[in-house]
């Protein structure tokens, strides 16, 4: 058996896909349930009901679309990741592999493939943190590691409940029948392009993750005192914008001092109040993201963080307040899988690195459920979350490839067996 | 004659005043043409047409309303200040010297008083720079610091020309009619809370104001590389805000080391784009003030901040682009104008302090087109340009008292000497 995976057809959905967003091509913006959002699942069941799947959604709209196999009864093997896009972000992060996803089961059906286990293809909800300020939404609540009392708290920055937007999209079942128990699927891969250079600078046409980043993040509000720009002088001042310029820093220099490469440390928000000109900067609350494959050298630069916080604002005169948003333990995959995933690079006579992924992916709350794995394709400079990001159709059309084959191998694998190990690798 | 102050009835009229804002109480919001600035207009119309006043209106908006003298050839006597607020202000900010410059007319005019100059209250459109981006548009622009041309190109955060909201809001006279010609006026006296904590401090209720410092703020863009903050290795970053960060603390630490007290500089605004906690920062525009009574060594500042941003830019790889939005030269008082508050001053029993303003006022460009100088009263804490902003009914009336006796002398003074010299003051 092998798939044939039309490339073109893939291109062409991504393309389609690309269009449901509220900012102009190559700027992609489509945020949970926002009518984007609702459009393009729209169109995802459109393709899906058209492969013959059945169709399921859940109360905070992931979507679950079934390829039944001989034995339903068996937990299904599950691949899938998001569709949703920061604000002027690309048309590849996520969207690669729903769409890639769906393909490889396209490509098996072609290719008169019947399977055993069901094959079951996945869109969660809302990966991105953007409205509601936490990453993996769906995957998170799939898993267990948001329950649904922590779901009827989460407003966006408008004040509006998800309790009110999802019942507004039309998504009504009772939010505590959304997660998913253990062993619920065999296995989940995700298929997702790398979001960094490694591939592209090696010249290896496809990743194979063995684990994924520990992420944590931290909302950090600093209070000082405003006053006239032009009256309030130098050394009255308690300037809650300079108190943030130096955590800024220090966040950039606990990452770069960790002792290793793998450690990185962003602010990548920062709200000013009031944020005029001639007002000294009374209000600033910034979003921290920490991430490193070990988990305790992450911890040790969140402590620094901390520590650096409190060092700065006791000095400057500054209140303070620190929320951890999330501080997810990092995962490694399972064997089982990979193996999977590397006798189908084996089968397509495709070359592969065994990687780590840093960025934040479903998979990373699918592993607490299932044994999982990813598979990266190459982009572009390693740029992501840019309206020039850019995955060539080769290389998605190798990922999908493998894909397929890894499925179809796992929709006929036995029980996992007690012995199976988790692979590690060195960092 | 002594003019009789009725301290309730400003406060009364500050009150009503404070109720046309977009924001509840005491948070005052007061911007450029919004529905709340032309309903303030409208009260304040009312108010000068009850006190008899010949009311004009230019085509910018700025408010003329003469006690006609009975010398009504010669250049008339006047004082005035504005009535906006900056997002989330206090009440007293500028409305003091309107309600109060009123005030000191009406008490006149009680107190039976005939004055020979006329004496006329301006008030200024928009002092605060928070829709067009620039400080006291109206008086630049009566000044003829401002041409109509560059009026013509000013456009706010949505993209809509002052032209256009001018016209909207029924200012519909020529923009080239609005320029006030040298000795349109005798003396300009403008009634203002301190914005600082120096008369609080020291127990004096009135401030007579010998020099204004020169404000000078600048819009720096940077432009760095925007990216996943999970994949792009630290030694791989050019993040935008962390620059920013080393350039605001410059700006800080230059204006500390100026070697003078008087010496102010920050960064009031930080827009931060994309501004998602999981992306590098690509592009950050920081806005910066610099303020100093000397005008050399506010330039001096202005210029280690530019050499500031060069040095941190090339090292860490960003593009960078300084806007001047403006650098205005100081002013010193006219002595003739100083002359008269300090006699009205001794009349009143009013105890008084010289000093300097580091505010930005629109007597700074009054002083361009006629002799003049400023009163401060006390604010509680020196705070301003936020809610809690407060200055008290006594302080309040006691500058009105010292401002109509100052006024009514300034009617009758003949024209100015050639050999009136300006007071100078050691800072």
């Amino acid at each position: 058996m092998k798939p044939q995976v039309q490339s073109e057809r893939i291109v062409q959905e991504l393309e389609r896909l690309a269009e449901f967003s509220t900012t102009p091509k190559p700027a992609i913006t489509r945020v949970l349930f926002t009518p984007p959002d609702l459009e393009a699942r729209a169109y995802l069941k459109e393709l899906c009901a058209e492969a013959g799947l059945l169709i399921r959604e859940d109360g905070l709209g992931n979507l679950f679309a079934r390829w039944t196999g001989s034995a339903p009864e068996l937990p299904a093997v599950a691949t899938g990741s998001h569709i949703d896009a920061i604000p002027y972000a690309g048309m590849y992060d996520g969207t690669v592999g729903v769409l890639g996803g769906l393909e490889a089961i396209r490509a098996l059906q072609r290719a008169g493939f019947q399977p055993r286990r069901s094959i079951e293809l996945v869109v969660f909800t809302a990966e991105e943190p953007t409205r509601f300020g936490i990453g993996c939404l769906g995957s998170r609540a799939l898993a267990g590691a948001l329950s649904p009392e922590a779901l009827h708290l989460l407003k966006d920055s408008e004040g509006r409940s998800l309790e009110e937007v999802r019942q507004e999209a039309g998504y009504t079942e009772p939010l505590e029948e959304v997660r998913l128990p253990e062993g619920y699927y065999s296995a989940f891969v995700e298929l997702h392009i790398e979001q960094g250079p490694v591939l592209e600078q090696e010249g290896v046409p496809l990743g194979i993750v063995t684990a994924i980043a520990a992420p944590a993040s931290l909302r950090v509000t600093l209070e000082g005192e405003g006053g006239h720009a032009g009256t309030v002088l130098m050394p009255d001042r308690r300037d809650a914008l300079c108190a943030a310029a130096e955590i800024i820093l220090g966040v950039e220099a606990f990452a770069r001092g960790s002792g290793s490469i793998n450690t990185v440390a962003t602010t990548g928000s920062c709200e000013v109040y009031p944020n005029a000109v001639n007002s000294v900067p009374s209000r600033v609350v910034l979003g921290i993201d920490v991430r490193d494959v070990e988990q305790a050298r992450r911890d040790q630069v969140v402590r620094n963080i901390f520590q650096g916080i409190e060092q700065v604002c006791t000095r400057r005169g500054i209140r303070y307040n620190v929320e951890v948003i999330n501080v997810d333990p990092p995962t490694k995959s399972s064997s089982e899988v990979l193996r999977a995933l590397v006798e189908a690079c084996s089968e397509s006579a495709v070359r592969f690195k065994l990687m780590v992924s840093r960025a934040y992916h479903d998979a990373l709350f699918m592993a607490r459920i299932a044994p999982t794995a990813m598979l990266f394709v190459p982009c572009r400079g390693g740029v992501s979350h840019r309206p020039d990001e850019y995955a060539a159709p080769e290389d998605i059309a190798r990922g999908v490839e493998v894909l397929a084959r890894a499925l179809a191998k796992l929709s006929y694998a036995e029980e996992k067996s007690p012995k199976d190990e988790p692979l590690t690798l060195n960092d």
